[in-house]
């Protein structure tokens, strides 16, 4: 798995890219790794249930809610979290808010305005950039097959560190006890040390049994865990949730508590009635199995590819990475992709500081928002183009 | 009217607070300065569009929006704040949020980390609470009847200054265009000041022109003008606009562009339908006679009051202040009238700083979220406590 993060400094190959020269080809299939398909979504319920909050709710549904997210939608979250995810929490560590971005402003509050926070490479370019655009000082931690090192964590002199164990975005490495035990001693080793756990697409796993969060496994209140329903149910569904260890949720309350709710009542009481009648827990089993034969054929497209190529990340998520065999750079690779009509994405888009530097060699090819159709033919320019 | 921050150091008149001593009377009547009347609210009309928006869109409505905000509501805000307000911008400028604290948090990213900035005092508090989780230097600066003074500012070595020249709060005071002006050209004098403009509940105004917004007179893009529908429409609803002048709107595309929106798709749209087709002018013009009725009606019924009460701020919102003649301090103002089982609330809850630990003599009498009945019942209740 290291080789991912191995820089290529050899010789530059430029064949593939002179292709990519002329005129430009338009998109025929996009292997977009941020993609979802919504086509699945029961959006018959959803208005259902709409209809259903308005009509019942009355005038008590547009008055101010409770600035943490209403109550019963935390205990409905809390209750998902612990048998999906093995969350322990009480619906009075949870926030609601509207996405992950606002969580991480809020959060910024809490943790305090110079934090020293420690970031994977390659990592979420947005959490990147979000804690960029704050005091924090931003070190980027090496990685090997187990996720981020503690030796490197180590030698950081961090106070946080901001993670994925369930499926590292863009790498697909899912991070093993073992590696999560240490993370966790690394953070009670000193006071104030805090893992940031992103849980953004747990959901989606499709081999080997369901993997619990890092959060579970926490004793002493060192986790604060992030999720989102924006990947689960809809990128409009502007809700996330972020669970706070006890002394964290005190500082909330003393220094945050006149931040008031961002997600409307109404918005959260439909999406509450989603999950406690059971539709939630039915669409998420629904696109776990849709997803993973766009999975399964993108794999099987991808069985001649082979010879050519290291295809990695099969776990879960809704994207594989390929890196060639022959040395071809990311550049080249996108390029040749890009002349036959196919957009692929570079790895390198995810690399922050100094590593961005370098020519990557390893594309992203996203599945989630693509018909079966689409993968095949995708796959087809593709051998054209890199086979 | 600046009697109304000169701070009692007279003698202590204990006489009402001696009554609230013995067991606690429960309220009977709320005089909540916050709160608003929603019993007039179309709820069918909001329903319907809800409906519609939910068949109509499909999936589209389900996907990644713009992080700006649609920008059709933003077009359609846009022209709702020119004709109503005098607001000049481009539907570019404009930023959607879930909530002015929302806002806020941005306009930190976009403002710099370290801003000295200007309020009055007594200021909307959580705006100050707001200022201050920042490293933002926050100055006090002296009102006269015209709102923040000019000199206050100039002495105050600030870059920034947050005013709400259509109606303070908590004090009422309509900022005449002299004093905008000043303003504005203080702004204008030096690179880098702006004028934070927060023109929460411009929609109710009684007597008089309608006022446009300070934001009408800036021609230099020195102000940043907010705004909510969580007051003109509904408290659930969070969905606020922050107007933002060229410069600021360069640097929020360059270090904020990867903050998504904060409003989902499907509210933004039925928000937008409301506007479109009417309604929400329609729903204005019946609150703002409604809340006209009930604020002469509490008018009326404070003419008793008034040889021994001052009573101020008559002109727009929904609360109006009393101060005592006799020189009650508000602390005795509030217990004789709890002792009644009438809630009213100190002009000091508003107060920040050292003038807070000095005791007020103002009380606010918010009649927004009440009817008729309990106004009557309310002043019935004060008349006993208080002449």
């Amino acid at each position: 798995m290291e080789e991912l993060y191995r820089l290529d400094t050899g010789e530059k190959r430029a064949a593939g890219a002179e292709e990519s020269g002329g005129a430009r080809v338009p998109c025929v299939v996009d292997f977009s790794p941020t993609a979802t398909d919504m086509s699945r979504f029961p959006f018959s319920v959803w208005r259902k249930i709409n209809k259903n909050v308005l009509s019942q709710g009355g005038g008590s549904l547009f008055a101010q809610g409770d600035a943490q997210g209403e109550y019963s939608l935390r205990e409905t979250i809390g209750r998902y979290l612990h048998s999906s995810r093995g969350v322990n929490c009480t619906p009075q560590q949870i926030i609601v808010g509207a996405g992950n971005d606002y969580l991480l402003l809020l959060l910024e509050k809490i943790l305090g305005r110079h934090v020293r926070i420690a970031m994977e490479n390659p990592t979420y370019k947005r959490a990147y950039q979000i804690f960029g655009s704050f005091a924090y000082e931003i070190t980027t931690v090496d990685m090997d097959e187990s996720g981020m090192t503690v030796s490197g964590l180590r030698q950081s002199d961090v106070t946080a560190a901001y993670v994925m164990p369930s499926h590292q975005y863009p790498t697909g490495v899912l991070m093993p006890i073992g590696r999560r035990l240490e993370l966790l001693k690394w953070a009670n080793e000193a006071p104030g040390r805090y893992l940031i756990e992103d849980d953004y697409d747990s959901e989606f796993r499709y081999k080997g049994k369901p993997i619990p969060s890092l959060q579970a496994s926490d004793t002493q209140g060192r986790v604060i865990y992030i999720g989102t329903f924006s990947k689960s149910i809809a990128p409009a569904i502007r809700v996330s949730y972020m669970v706070l260890p006890q002394e964290l949720l005190e500082r909330y309350r003393q220094q945050c508590y006149f931040y008031s709710a961002t997600v409307s009542r109404i918005d959260q009481k439909v999406l509450e009635e989603f999950i406690r009648e059971g539709y939630f827990e039915r669409y998420l089993n629904k696109m776990r199995k849709h997803y993973k034969e766009k999975h399964d054929l993108l794999l099987e497209e991808l069985a001649d590819f082979e010879a050519d190529f290291r295809v990695m990340g099969e776990n879960a998520g809704l994207h594989l990475l390929l890196t060639g065999r022959r040395g071809q750079t990311e550049k080249e690779l996108i390029a040749t992709a890009q002349a036959q009509g196919v957009r692929v994405y570079g790895l390198s888009d995810s690399l922050v500081g100094k590593a961005k530097e370098q020519p990557g060699r390893t594309v992203l090819l996203g599945y989630g928002g693509l018909g079966f159709e689409d993968i095949k033919k995708g796959l087809a320019l593709l051998r054209q183009a890199w086979l």
